[in-house]
């Protein structure tokens, strides 16, 4: 008997989905990307699913209702972003335990309404349940994409150019913050954290935007994305994999890793690496792709968007060169492990 | 505060999806099906979606993980079914708790995978992650069906013929009877129960298929009916929604309505009522639909699609004819509600 925590997340779904067989020409691209892909018209169909359980990935003692709802259909919504699709539709299934009355679930859902609202995204369906274990949420988000152009994490080639939209290590800081905050807390009635000068990285963690603006920018400014995912489980590992999927290398500057300054100073209070932060913290949700060097100029001028390394031969695997220059440290794959 | 349970599953979902707004063209039909319709190209496609959770869905006592993982799968691709469609792809998500090894997940993957491929259904995607507690499948499944001809539930006009696939209440029965003997069992080491003679209902129970032959036939003979489901909560449940969402009522007769021996056995044998067995039993997954009057020749012929009434006006409401032809029973949705 082998226990899971053996082979990790990654290493189970690459056991069970193992030599799939494939039935249908409408299945296009199928496990190992942010969504799988779907060919059944003018318009390619992309359909990503995530599964989320209290007390693994979220905990209600300090994250509300509503904003986990949002959260919940936005992680969904990203990773449609992820593959340079648009979200169209939206099924939500719920598992309530006891404790939730129906005003709490009017709260859930207002959330992920307020979301798919906010993102042209219609929920079409789901199902409802009790649950002894907690609340459970399962999305699928449903978008589509011009035929043939889905941005697979397989398509890096040597001299691409790396990019991440807006900053990294703001989500992971902020649950740092809560996370303290509730330790402080216990115990205490009526306990008020004060999270004065730091709004920025609580709104990071609490309620996270897909970058449909930058899949907007990119497809505006004529830019295809040899590759491109979303910053989900940290930087790192979000690397490793385009990297691994591409059979190729890459090489990003410390310098140019694009940190906020709430995100910083959060660092320094609660004495953390912030490099380690923004490398394995996870959450950020913006989204990470590789372009051609010749899109060079005309990904400098969209806004919001970092050039932060190159990629490399596959031999010269994937490190980060300090700041200083002189050193190169090894990419590792330290982010989110729910089987752990 | 409300309770739960105060509106139960349906008034839950009635209550969240209210006055949902629709931001996409490509969304025809949304919540309130088998499957929501998606237009996204020559066929429309068809998505469902089902949560499972352990302790309410299922019980690993006597559910084997492997007939577990086909027969999750097997309900999606039956709500496929039940919109006149053809599955195509599934996506797999799975929350596992400590107790689970590498092995007991290759045993329920192994299930789906063989209910796929029997069912020319492609693994796409999915989510793995772990869970505080018990087992949690959340399965989606997409298929496709040609252009505007989705059967919804609303369809079914004054006149037309009911029919129903198969026969009904032997998937309750082979749960009256698996829960029997876990109760005998208790506390006793190695107890080997005696099925012989009841492995019909045991397998209706545990190994139920999707009634694709079903759709294949009726599309061969040029049948459309003008309203389906599958009966997955029990004959009443289901027939009271087709009536409500179609707008008119319904007569069945009792003694149309079709059992096996082995169902009929086991509800004598547990002294239970076997036509409310048969009328409210759930689990089924074979076909209820409606036909035009005209078709009655054609609907004959086919091959275990049995006849049990006819749809009438609204204002005579849902009841059932008694074998007698004395009196009417009123249909009560009495059906699996997992919110109570």
């Amino acid at each position: 008997m082998t226990e899971i925590s053996t082979l990790g997340e990654f290493g189970l779904i690459d056991r069970l989905t193992d030599d799939l067989p494939r039935a249908n020409n409408t299945t296009k691209y199928a496990v190992g990307d942010d969504a799988a892909v779907l060919g059944y018209g003018e318009r390619d169909v992309l359909v990503t699913t995530d599964l989320l359980l209290e007390g693994v990935h979220f905990d209600l003692t300090y994250v509300p209702l509503k904003h986990l709802g949002y959260k919940a259909a936005v992680v969904n919504i990203s990773d449609i972003c992820a593959m340079g699709g648009t979200p169209r539709q939206l099924t939500v299934s719920l598992g309530i335990s006891q404790r939730f009355t129906v005003e709490h679930i009017d709260e859930l859902y207002a959330g992920i309404r307020l979301a798919c609202e906010r993102y042209g995204t219609d929920i079409v369906g789901g199902d409802t349940t009790a649950s002894r274990q907690g609340l459970v949420i399962s999305i699928t988000c449903i978008g589509d994409v011009e035929k043939d152009k889905a941005i697979l994490r397989s398509g890096a080639r040597v001299n691409d150019l790396i990019c991440v939209s807006g900053n990294l290590g703001a989500a992971y800081m902020g649950l740092q913050l809560l996370e303290r905050e509730k330790a402080v807390s216990k115990g205490m009635k009526d306990f008020q954290p004060d999270f004065a000068g730091k709004e920025y990285i609580i709104e990071r963690q609490l309620k996270p935007e897909p970058r449909v603006d930058i899949v907007k920018e990119l497809r505006e400014a004529g830019i295809q994305p040899t590759s491109m995912m979303d910053v989900s489980d940290g930087l790192s590992s979000e690397l490793l994999h385009i990297c691994r999927q591409s059979k190729v290398g890459c090489r990003i500057y410390e310098e140019r890793i694009p940190i906020e300054y709430q995100t910083a100073a959060m660092a320094e209070e609660l004495n953390m690496n912030l490099v380690t932060a923004a490398l394995n913290g996870g959450e950020d949700y913006e989204l990470l792709f590789t372009v051609p060097l010749h899109d060079k100029d005309r990904v400098a001028a969209l806004r919001d968007v970092h050039v932060i390394g190159y990629i490399c031969d596959a031999d010269k695997g994937c490190a980060m060169i300090t700041r200083d220059g002189e050193s190169e440290i090894p990419l590792k794959a330290q982010g989110f492990n729910p089987l752990k």
